[in-house]
């Protein structure tokens, strides 16, 4: 057979010439390979962001399930509605009440985790080049999604008390005298994936406000906000403005990630066009996975879980906390009141990227503050710690491990100076102990 | 607060000015609301592609789903691998064994059913105004996902064989001269949606040597290629070029949709983005449905399922033959030796789109040809008949109603002339019942 294709493309890849641009700069995490490393037993993992499900009632789960398969196996083996299971629809404002949020099955879309959500609003919204507003840092795996739809992703600071609202109206100021399209702002209002702060009270009604000034649709991803430690919850910014706001949910860290099931609540006419998006990307989502937490939330006390939730994450972050306060005086943190994540700052001249090797080889892992900034152009200078996973015993040793690390990587500057690494650009698809 | 939000949009839709080129077009089929009524139980659906679940054996299902949550639930419930369960990846190639294809698990990646494959390869490869090439007429469901990435579709001729070689690389050089980049052909080869055709053995190397010479990806999508009515399989596309060709499976067709879990084979560049982009996308496929499909595929005789199903598809397909030589002599047909579908010519001035109607008033539906053209600009003379899920003698009787309505169309159109409804144009998702 011919064999001119060999003149294209390159040894490695063939078809090198042939992808799209958005394709170009995809490429795996540079941490990816330590992950790997990582994964090994011996090794205290800071880093995922995986849910701990050891409490779950497997038994009562498994018995459960087998009667939901006799039963409705016929359809929950079945292809299903692309906007959801019509009883799952009716039972996801129930959770959604819990924060006092009111919504309509109608409005409910099923997604195959809040992911799906997030890559639905940024395909219905972002031509190339286009802005999102977002807070620095924000969650790595949105980031991945924004880039491979080529947005500009534009992120604002943020304080102990969440995002600074005078700061985001300077910006978008900034953005629309340049005639800069701004399609929407991504927010984690609750227990911040990295930065672990919350979005303070007195805050939202002046986001909200400004974001209606400009016309500006809001995309608030809600993946922990029943996580809170004293069983508090905020006023979401869908109660408040509930015709600007894509309010996004996820069953992954309030039952279990593994039937990637989530959902987004929007207004009808953005909706209608997820919907349709959805069904284009993946016809419909899990029948299986919908009847089984159907199930889950009508069969099980889910609230109690819950709760049970809120103790155990507790007990781990007091864990991380009294840890970093014997070990780590050199650094800066903060003490979410929820979630899973502690955003540490560490000592002038030390690079959370460069250091993670000599880490991940001290037998400790965490992400770089470099993965919740586009193209790692800063967060060089915190780690996101997280506490969810291990045991508070391995939490403890994990956070000692890394404080020999950062001691020994003091002494290194004191000597030489700071050696920090250039940021790299291009998409970076999240590794899987990021999430 | 602020009304300024009110000159912007519209009053359905407040957001109407902020989507991206790309969901301008996207729209419901104008079928769909047909669909619904066509759901009624009255109605035979000679429309849908679901595949007929009803010789599972659910109880034990049941069970040995429970014994794995027993026993695996605490990584079935979790995050997991974003290319898929390394244990699933390996039997995956057992299955495609059975059709003769050699295959890596290192390059096999797991995906939301092969639906999202085509989403994540359209992804990667396709630039705006890009082409695809397709055999006309093509499957409904990635046609709306080649539209969403505003590609331009070029439809290449078929007869019984399959596509026409000499009409695809006319089409090519055609493209080629006009300085148009094509980007990958998407095939159907076996058993084809919607036209129940299977490309000859004698085609096979002669499509392979023309991409070839012209440098053009191919991506070969099989979901039905294990239900041959007399056990044959046919040399597939990835087998006679591994390296250009990426292979979609599925498990939709031989076992059940409702895991929503499919597979895609790449050469290994393109796999390692493919996989990547999944990530991005969804983080990684349900573990929950990955280890119920390996649980399965362990614990099941999963050919004799196969087995099974294809004597059973072949009764419906005898069932709906016989019945449109009884009723319906009048049209043309194919007379598929495998699959789902059946695809019927109408006689010269009746309009399968626009009879849709009368149809549904008369207690049966089917999909317009239209659905299988990129904006419905052509098909209007075919109709796609499914007989994959309704029971024999169901589909005699739908045969029958649709042949009265048949028959009162030739009436009008012999008194009248034809009136053929004109193409709409835009991104059409595919409505539930037209997979």
């Amino acid at each position: 057979m011919s064999e001119t294709h060999q003149v294209k493309g390159n040894r490695l890849d063939p078809w090198l010439d042939s992808y799209a641009a958005r394709a170009h700069g995809l490429r795996a995490s540079e941490t990816r390979s330590l992950f790997a490393v990582a994964a090994r037993p011996e090794v205290v993992s800071l880093a995922g962001g995986m849910p701990n499900l050891k409490d779950l009632p497997l038994d009562r789960l498994a018995e459960a399930t087998a009667r939901m398969i006799r039963k409705d196996g016929g359809r929950a083996l079945q292809y299903g509605n692309g906007q959801g299971l019509p009883r799952l629809r009716e039972q996801i404002p129930e959770i959604m009440a819990l924060e006092g949020i009111a919504a309509d099955p109608e409005d409910v879309i099923v997604t195959t985790g809040s992911q799906q959500a997030v890559d639905i609003i940024t395909e219905l919204f972002i031509d190339p080049g286009d802005v999102i507003l977002a807070e620095a840092p924000t969650y790595v795996g949105s980031l991945s999604i924004f880039a491979t739809y080529q947005a500009d992703v534009q992120q604002v600071p943020i304080d102990a008390d969440g995002i600074i609202p005078e700061a985001l109206e300077e910006r978008i100021i900034r953005l629309e005298k340049a005639g800069r399209p701004i399609k929407f702002y991504y927010c984690l209002p609750n227990f911040h994936n990295p930065a672990g702060v919350t979005l303070s009270e007195e805050r939202r009604p002046q986001i909200i406000e400004i974001c209606r000034r400009h016309h500006i649709l809001i995309v608030e991803d809600n993946p922990y906000g029943l996580l809170g430690f004293d069983g508090q919850t905020y006023t979401a910014l869908k109660t408040l403005a509930p015709e600007d706001v894509v309010y996004l949910g996820s069953f992954s860290k309030i039952f279990a990630p593994g039937y990637r099931v989530g959902w987004a609540v929007a207004p009808s006419a953005v909706r209608e066009k997820m919907k349709l998006a959805s069904e284009a990307a993946i016809l419909c989502p899990s029948s299986v996975g919908q009847y089984s937490i159907s199930m889950y939330l009508d069969g099980f006390d889910w609230k109690q879980q819950i709760e049970e939730f809120r103790g155990m994450y507790r007990g781990r972050r007091d864990a991380m906390v009294s840890a970093l306060e014997e070990f780590m005086p050199m650094c800066t943190w903060n003490v979410p009141d929820g979630g899973f994540y502690v955003w540490v700052g560490l000592p002038e001249g030390l690079d959370a990227k460069d250091m993670l090797p000599r880490a991940v080889t001290n037998l400790v892992a965490y992400v770089s503050g470099t993965a919740f900034y586009p193209g790692g152009v800063a967060g060089q200078d915190h780690m996101r710690l997280s506490f969810c996973y291990p045991e508070p015993v391995e939490i403890r040793e994990g956070v000692r491990r890394l404080s020999e690390v950062v001691s020994q990587d003091l002494e290194l500057v004191s000597l030489f100076g700071p050696t920090r690494s250039l940021p790299s650009g291009g998409v970076v698809a999240p590794a899987p102990d990021q999430i």
